[in-house]
């Protein structure tokens, strides 16, 4: 078990899933070794519940799994969830569907249909993300690719070009020649020759030609790669003239284009990602399924006690009925923002950290439309940069070719915008994203229609986007109660850290069970 | 119609659909002003067909496009098609197709099910190749994204790092890592100085930082976004324990390596494109639907005749009757290494352009298998490549999850390997494909089952995978006689450019007709 406890809790800011492109000043320390590979279920005896009984708090992804690997070792477990539709943060928006935030309501006004929906929380899946693609797999959920890198959509800096977005494909081929061009030039001049042998330098001389589409001289003069002329009008219709290529001052002016170029090389934010078919909430309902016997819904919890040999639970029922759960175990994955404003019995190491954990702020708003990109500008799922405060428009990845489509007008996260944001009333989000959304997409003033906007600092029961500090004392047990949720583990926001701190807490469990 | 002539017939190399991903030596030369817009079907006056009669030969996409436009235009057009089935090379290969080439014919022998099959022509569309995303539309074709470039995929070398596959994020990583790397080098030993102002230095310093996720130092020490040790086997398990990047000098030792820096950067060659959902010849059927009642199939041409004011086209239909067709005009799309074999009263210069109309030899090998890529590796839809003759292996893009998928164990084009290929029985196709697959996946020599092969070559009526000479005298008519087909476009071996030579010759015959 000495694995345990390391598994938990490093580079987090690293692996957060706040589409931040800025890379670490620096890679990773070198672990101590052999510390670093986390439990699997496989890993636990069988058995090794033996009837004894766990109340885990919260029904998201962290709490279900929980309950569902811990039922398989033979624990009788509770889950008591706040709400009335298990998932946490893991929420689709469609039709009809309503959402009440601390100082608002919506109802979402989206025609009924298959694809008119939105993920207001996770929203994509890793490759590796192994675990939960493997209870995909197990539960036989649909996937499909989440196009996470879209060279056919926009960037945009209102203070860069005019203010004009432009094609992501012309930045992207315009700062690969002047890389190549000047790294060539280096070359030729001999500057790298303490390096670089004279194969080397030959070799490196055709990697930029061909990383830059250099000429002959090994200068850039633009290329085809960037696309041609209007073509985000007309298509193919005018080949052969190339675009004036962007000027390397332009494009290394900013850090928003330098990190534009390097946002989809991150290990978890690859170009192209994975989405259940439907929704993401199609794993909710499916993790739901599996533990749909041990699930209390509309159950507030309002103390968390420590009791001999055990924990005790008290919670309001949806009839407001206060029941009192006794149990030997308890696993809370209430996320930090709202366990501190629970009574409990937890050590003041504990409670100190859940009252200091910060959490990121952060919130979508979206939209249904014509789906103008795909008939208009050829862009099929992505997204789009913008320096405004709206930061990204997401475009969806799949019923291409549908008249219809949600937009997600912007995903806004961290810093002092998304906290601006979640201070506007709903219809106040949706007038400044319009606003702002129209630098980049004209058609939004005509053609948005529909706006719902989900901020999780104001959902009850979350008051959170992801948790960004880095745990330590909540990765250790507290008597017989335990935590867990995505902020515990190395892929803080993520649906996959979720589960490596429910696969954390259970490791804590199974190795106290183990040893008594 | 000035415009006409030169729409076709530019920069065909460096658009052809072979996944060559070697950089053009120049960019295209400017174009002369105004000449490049290619015609579309907006731009042809209402009726202007009159009830002319037009035979167009050939159901493949250019041949179904001529007919189904024409016909909009007022023409009376009859498709004689020498297959049964209309397509082209469109052409998806599911449970119980035969496929009868020159020397050999086979039986698929996937199960049963929408997942399991493959496009055995073209495969992926370009997110600009705007009017056959306009068919789409029009037709209601549901479409989903292809991933060109999955960074989970792997690169095999025989004669680099042991001949063992590396992930494509490694050396992507480590690639841009050590341009980076050098590039930084070269600015701070002001060797660019003539090139850069001293903020432009700061600035390509910190964008290359990015870029190569250097350290404060600038140095290159690996990077996080390569994976973390293992990691195709342990997925998230592991993290913290960086890979020792990859050395500068393999990574530039072959083309190889740098070719598959660049593959996806191409116009046509994006990240991500698009599929139709179910099969490309969801494509087909839907023009065939367009076209239906003009349609005669199994009906193949044996003359090419021109008479006064008009065409004669005499086939043999399926009964092996020998029917004699006259028509005002004639829009001929037959490959140029079929149409070389049929007597005709072609010109001398067109003639001689057929016959010597050079095409590329490209096929597909493909098996039903347990999706290991997937379960195992964590590869969702991609290619990798490998310097061996298969070049290839395609994951199927679709039906994640699912226990089996159809895997293209090889897709080789050009060059001597696609015709050594092409010239094997379908035994030892299979045979070599898993001989050399095995060096990427060992799991195919036990798990690869049903293999299924099409070499374009070998194909009765196509003869060739796509056109490669850069056509000029068959962009005119011949008399009343009209070529059209990929080969004769811009986007060779494209269904778009299928599409727009169709929409040239259209042009031609409008303008004569106006004329008149």
């Amino acid at each position: 078990m000495l694995r345990t406890m390391a598994a938990i809790g490093i580079g987090t800011a690293l692996n957060a899933c706040d589409s931040s492109s800025a890379a670490p000043a620096r890679p990773l320390p070198p672990p101590p070794p052999g510390r670093l590979v986390s439990p699997r279920p496989g890993d636990w005896p069988a058995n090794v519940g033996n009837g004894k009984s766990v109340v885990v708090l919260g029904a998201g992804i962290a709490g279900m799994t929980s309950a569902l690997e811990m039922t398989r070792l033979g624990y009788n477990c509770t889950i008591l969830e706040a709400t009335a539709v298990p998932g946490g943060r893991n929420r689709t928006i469609r039709a009809g569907d309503v959402l009440t935030e601390t100082d608002s309501q919506q109802t979402c006004m989206f025609d009924f249909d298959n694809e008119l929906y939105f993920n207001a929380g996770p929203a994509r899946i890793s490759h590796h993300h192994e675990f939960l693609l493997g209870y995909c797999r197990e539960f036989g959920i649909a996937l499909e690719t989440f196009t996470n890198d879209n060279r056919a959509a926009l960037l945009h800096s209102t203070s860069s070009f005019g203010g004009q977005p432009i094609i992501a494909r012309h930045v992207r081929a315009d700062s690969r020649g002047n890389i190549a061009r000047l790294l060539a030039m280096a070359v030729n001049q001999n500057a790298l020759d303490l390096e670089l042998s004279a194969t080397d330098k030959t070799n490196v001389l055709e990697m930029m030609r061909q990383l830059g589409d250099l000429d002959s001289n090994f200068d850039y003069a633009g290329s085809s790669r960037a696309g041609f002329p209007g073509q985000e009008n007309t298509g193919s219709r005018q080949r052969g003239e190339l675009l004036n290529p962007l000027q390397l001052q332009d494009l290394i002016s900013e850090t928003f284009w330098q990190q534009r170029q390097v946002f989809s090389e991150g290990l978890n934010q690859q170009p192209t990602m994975l989405q259940p078919v439907g929704g993401m909430d199609r794993i909710a309902r499916a993790f739901e399924t599996q533990v749909a016997a041990d699930l209390i819904t509309e159950a507030q919890v309002t103390e968390i006690r420590k009791i001999a040999n055990g924990t005790r639970v008290v919670y309001r029922d949806r009839f407001g009925t206060i029941t009192s759960l006794d149990a030997d175990t308890c696993v809370c994955t209430i996320p930090a923002t709202v366990l501190r404003n629970i009574p409990n019995d937890f050590s003041a190491a504990h409670q100190a950290e859940i009252s200091s954990f910060l959490y990121s702020t952060a919130g979508r708003i979206a939209f249904q439309s014509r789906r103008f990109w795909e008939q208009d500008h050829n862009i099929y799922g992505g997204i789009s940069w913008t320096t405004q405060d709206i930061t990204q428009i997401w475009y969806p990845n799949s019923g291409f070719g549908q008249n219809n489509g949600i937009l997600v007008g912007a995903y806004i996260f961290g810093g002092p915008a998304a906290a601006n944001f979640a201070n506007l009333s709903p219809q106040q989000r949706i007038d400044t994203a319009i606003g702002e959304g129209v630098n980049i997409h004209p058609e939004l003033s005509a053609e948005a229609t529909h706006g719902f906007s989900v901020f999780w600092p104001k959902v009850p029961f979350q008051l959170g986007a992801w948790g960004t500090s880095s745990p330590a004392t909540l990765l250790t047990g507290d008597d017989n109660i335990y935590f867990a949720g995505e902020h515990l583990s190395i892929l803080q926001g993520w649906q996959e850290g979720a589960i490596l701190s429910a696969y954390h807490a259970i490791d804590l469990i199974v190795a106290r069970d183990t040893l008594t």
